[in-house]
Parts: C-alpha cells; structure tokens; sequence
C-alpha cells in the first residue's frame, strides 16, 4: 500500500511534531531501565508543567483519552456515590456512563448541544455531591465550558476536568482553578500519536480514593508505586508511546504554553472567519467557541460524504463529520498541535473555495 | 541523554524487529482514513492467523497485555459468578485479583511455583463454573500449563487463556484446542514494542458476555462495532502501534509460525544449556519448561544487582530479576521476538562466563 500523508484537521489524531515521529524510532529499552525511567520521570515532570500543577500523582495513563476518563472515576467513585455531571455533548454523555459503570448516583446537569453549561447549575445540582464533573472542552459541539467558577464553589466536592481537547491548546490551569482530577489525549493539542492519556490528581482527591478501584489495570494506588520512588512493577509502559509524549511534551514547553495557547488561538480564529466567509454558519456559541476545534454547519451546495472524499482523495486533508443528529450536516474541524499552523488554514480553505466554486 | 541500545533479555519487552520500527515511522493519519482502516483489518487478519482461530472478534486491545487479562474478564465475568483460576505464579495471582473485582466467586487452584498445574485438578474444582481460566505460559516462573485437556473437558465453561509469553514463540491453538477468550501482549515473541493487547473472542463465549461491562473503556460489544463493519466510533485507535503491529505479526507471518516456534525452542535450549554449563540451576520443571522464558537460581559467587547492572552498563544487555520470595535469588531470561537469535544466546553466555570468571 502507499503511504500517504495528511493534513489532519480532523477532532483527532492531529499531525504529530517532527520531533515526535524521531522519538518513536527511538530503541526500545526495559521498563525498569535507568534510560527509561529518566525519560519517566522527565515525562512526568513536563507534564506538571502544561497541567500547570504540583500534583505528585501526575503521569500517562497506558491507554488513549478514554482510559483517562475511566482512569478519573473509577479511582475516586464507588456504589452509591453521588456524581454531578455536565451534559452538553457526546463526551458528557460519556462521563454519565462511565460513572453509572461504577455505580454512581449521577445526577444530570444537561445543556443545548453548542451552548455552554452555566457553572451555577452544576454547583447547585446536588447539595453534597462527591464529585463533580465536566468537560473543559466537548469535542463534539466546539464549545468551551467554564471551570474555574466550579473549583471556587466545590465546598467538599471533587472537581474532576476532562482536559482532552483543551490542555496545550487553551489555558487550562489545574492548581489555580482547584481542578482535583484532570485528563487528557496525547492526539489533540499535545502533536502525538493517540494511545496515552494525560493524568493529574490532587492530593485531596488521593485521600478519597475508593478502598479498592473496580480497575486492576486502572488502579491509581498500584500504578503510582511504578511510577513513584518505589519503581514495583505493575504492567509494563508502552515504552515507545512515552519516548513520544516525551518529545511533544519538549516541543511544546520550548515554544511556550503561552506562545502556544496564541497559535491555537490565531490560526483557529482565522479558520473560523475564512469558513464563515465561505458560507458556513459556526455552531458553538461565541463566547465560548473553541479556538482549536471549529463545528460549522455546511453551507447550501456543499454534499458532506461527497466533500470530505474529494477533501481526502484530492488535497489530502481531514475533516470531521458531525456526531449524532448533526451527522452529514456538520463538520468538525480540528487546527491542533503541530496541525495548527497558518499554511494549514490557507489550504482548507483554498480546496473548499475550489469546492464551492460554481 | 545519549542513546542506548539494549540487547533486550528480560520478561520482556523484547527488541522489535527493525520492520517494526520503520512502521511506527509511518505518517500518522485518522482513525476512520481509508488506508488505516485497510492496515486495522488487515492486522485483525493477521492475528487470526497468528492465533490459529476464525473468531471475528479478533483484535487489538488499546492498552498493554495487562488490560487485555481485564478486557478478557470484565466482559464475561459480572457479580456472583464463578470462575475457576489456576494459581502457579504472580501472572495467576493478578487474574484472582482482576476477577474478584468485576464480582466474582473466584476458585483458586494452586501449584507450587515452578511446577504446571494438573488439568483434571482445574476441571474438577467447580461443579459448573462459567469460567476456567490459566496462564498459558507464566512469565514469572518459565513454566507452561496445558491447555489441550481444558478445552477437552470444559463442558459448558468458557476457557480464558493467558497468551501473553507464548503467543508466537511456542504452539498456540485457539480453535482446535477449545479456547474461548485468549489474549496476548504485543512486547513477547510478537516483537513488538509493550503497547496493544491482541485478544480473539469465540461467538460462544459473545453471547455469554455480562449485560453491560463494568468497564467502558474495555467493552467489547461497544468496541466490536469500531472494529466490525459499522466502523462506528468508540474511542480513537492508537494508530501507531497497530503499524507496528501490523508490521510485527507481517515479519512473523512471513518467516512462518512453525518456523518461529522452532526459532524460540532452538535458541531458548541453547540458552538452558548454556546456563546449566554455568552453574546456574534451571527453576521450572523440566517437561514443562518454556523455551522463551528461562528462570535459573543464580550460581554461588554471582551476585543479583551487581552482575544485572555490569550486564547492563557494560555488555548492554538486560535480564529480569526474580519476583515475589525469588528477588535477588532468580533471575527470568527471556529470548523472544526478535531478541531470539543465536548471536544473543551466544553474548549473554560470552558476558556471564567473564563474570563468573576468577
């Protein structure tokens, strides 16, 4: 089969950096050797960096985005636990069944698809819940939702924050916003391949962990011996994966999280008005539109299935189909990590001016 | 920091072979993209026939071979029932624990570390258990269990086998030896770097699955319909490890599984003999002794850490300790993958001898 690239404008995998690629050619060593674990433990390290945190508990989980959010409920949530979740896209409704799986009382906070969830709904929902829980970005709608007011107003609750698509793209701030539990993807904002997930825990959220995680391989308590001083083996790291969230980390803090946040927010606003420019209407409500990843409602004339092959097949580049009731009418558009740069912008919209050409 | 290479000689990983390492290099595109969706059947394909079974649900599990044990148990076993497990290693030891956690009513069977267990004692220990379950080959003690007569005499049981150490370094038969639910690792004799988790599922044992798995991340029926036809959307592949994979199990399948088993029995023996010319004594027993996985008693005048660390810095050669009661007294000496080849068995007994030397 040829190979073939892609200009990955999709809701992930985003193109990896450069330098990323070199580190997965990188030998593969034991789990247990010196090499590694300085790489481990300097992993881990960047990590507290663009999580913007101090939490010792700060590591890659060994599986994509989603074991990071099974990894965040099923440590700190057990039968009977009442959980305060935001609905307002898929990646919400996801959170309601991974907790339930756990035996959570869940209680709703639902919101319009595109429309960002009032904190005070999510603060008012249960009056002593045990966590509450949200999606900083939903990457299924573009919309961002507030999370600094829900750690002011916690009280005795956890604050659990899906950080998917937000963290490197956007400020997200876990020690300054009180976040307890917060996630991410290696595929998204971050420029490496998907198959780690991002976690960070506070102390205060390790106190409340549930007595025995219904997870082996999730098990916050036994994973944290490995990658802590005691170095007790409990499954063996994807070596190579972490060679490569080691190197996007690196790429990202030597450009900045500041620098970063900027491009996102550069190249993703031009994206949006050059779509709109085009006749696409935006979906995700204006103040809370995410720069790094644009919902737009295809304009008259433009066929979805018909659009997106000639998009891949002609110009190589990937977009995404809306999810649920917007599919075939919506795209979904990513512009993160090293896809977020202005040539990329230029090109999706000159192939779909060409498109949209009478 | 500079870099090493290793000759990899542990429990595993193992060294990828260098087709494999050229893959994971490949451009990284969508987890829908045409060309990747053609390299993910392909691999479904190729694990087939790795795994000796027509079972459509044959895949990749996207996370190590530890959350392919949990994938393996959380989809069949829910709260009450009984699973019978063969306990003769730490491997066995961590399957109570899985099972225990998603409910069950586990029934140990256990052996001496070192020895097999007796079949008839497994199939005997529970009138009717939904589940027997044991390690195929247990990386903590180099010894292989039977799994022929399990499938024999099972009844209406399903049989949950442990293919992480043997799949593709000794004879594995899914279909013909009546296993129902196998799964594997990736950085065994696949040659592969840790990452993924082949699994292979029988149809009997689908419509035995729990009405809903305690976990999301892991659940098959859910994860069934990314992989099957409907190509419906369940968490995003790790898409560069299944090139890797995909390349690992192309080399495999090329040199021909008859012909790696005969590799890892060739070179594994050599190995052994070498060893016991040394003064080392062979743990496991001896008709049940695996060829890609040795575990020997350290000679007197050899000390653990000091001769691992000299193997280490010195030859560039990594071998496992010993786990549980056995640290600092055994250690585990893997050949597997493409770590299998005369020239290593050669280095590491070359390197031993000038240890041992006066």
């Amino acid at each position: 089969m040829p190979i073939r690239e892609r200009v990955l404008m999709g809701p992930g995998p985003s193109n990896p950096y450069p330098e990323v690629m070199q580190a997965l050619a990188r030998p593969v060593v034991g789990h247990l050797d010196p090499d590694f674990l300085a790489i481990l433990d300097e992993t881990c390290d960047r990590l507290r960096s663009v999580f913007r945190t101090s939490n010792a508990l700060t590591l890659p989980i060994s599986g994509t985005g989603s074991a990071g959010m099974e990894a965040a409920f099923v440590n700190v949530v057990g039968p009977g636990d009442s959980v305060v979740i935001g609905v307002n896209g898929l990646f919400g409704e996801r959170m309601c069944d991974v907790a339930s799986r756990c035996g959570a009382e869940v209680v709703r906070v639902d919101e319009e698809w595109g429309r960002a969830i009032d904190p005070q709904r999510l603060l008012s929902a249960h009056p002593a819940p045990k966590v509450i829980a949200v999606l900083h970005a939903e990457t299924s709608t573009g919309v961002a939702n507030d999370v600094e007011p829900l750690g002011e107003g916690k009280g005795d609750a956890l604050l659990l924050v899906d950080c998917v698509t937000s963290l490197g793209g956007i400020q997200v701030e876990v020690d300054a916003w009180g976040i307890d539990i917060a996630y991410s993807g290696t595929q998204k904002c971050l420029g490496v391949p998907p198959g780690l997930a991002p976690l960070t825990v506070s102390d205060r959220a390790r106190q409340r962990f549930v007595e025995r995680s219904q997870s082996w391989y999730l098990d916050l308590s036994m994973i944290s011996d490995y990658v802590g001083a005691a170095r007790r083996y409990h499954h063996t790291a994807p070596i190579s994966m972490v060679y490569a969230l080691h190197a996007g980390l690196g790429t990202l803090l030597a450009e900045g999280l500041d620098a970063s946040w900027a491009r996102h927010e550069a190249t993703g606003r031009a994206l949006q008005r050059g779509l709109e420019k085009l006749g696409f209407r935006l979906f995700a409500e204006e103040d809370h539109r995410l720069p790094e990843l644009t919902t737009a409602w295809l304009p008259p004339g433009l066929d979805d299935a018909d659009a997106r092959r000639t998009l891949l097949n002609h110009y190589g580049i990937e977009v995404g189909g809306g999810v649920g009731e917007f599919a075939g009418k919506m795209w979904r558009i990513g512009c993160m990590g090293h896809t977020a740069r202005p040539g990329n912008v230029t090109l999706l919209l000159g192939a779909l001016e060409e498109l949209l050409a009478p």
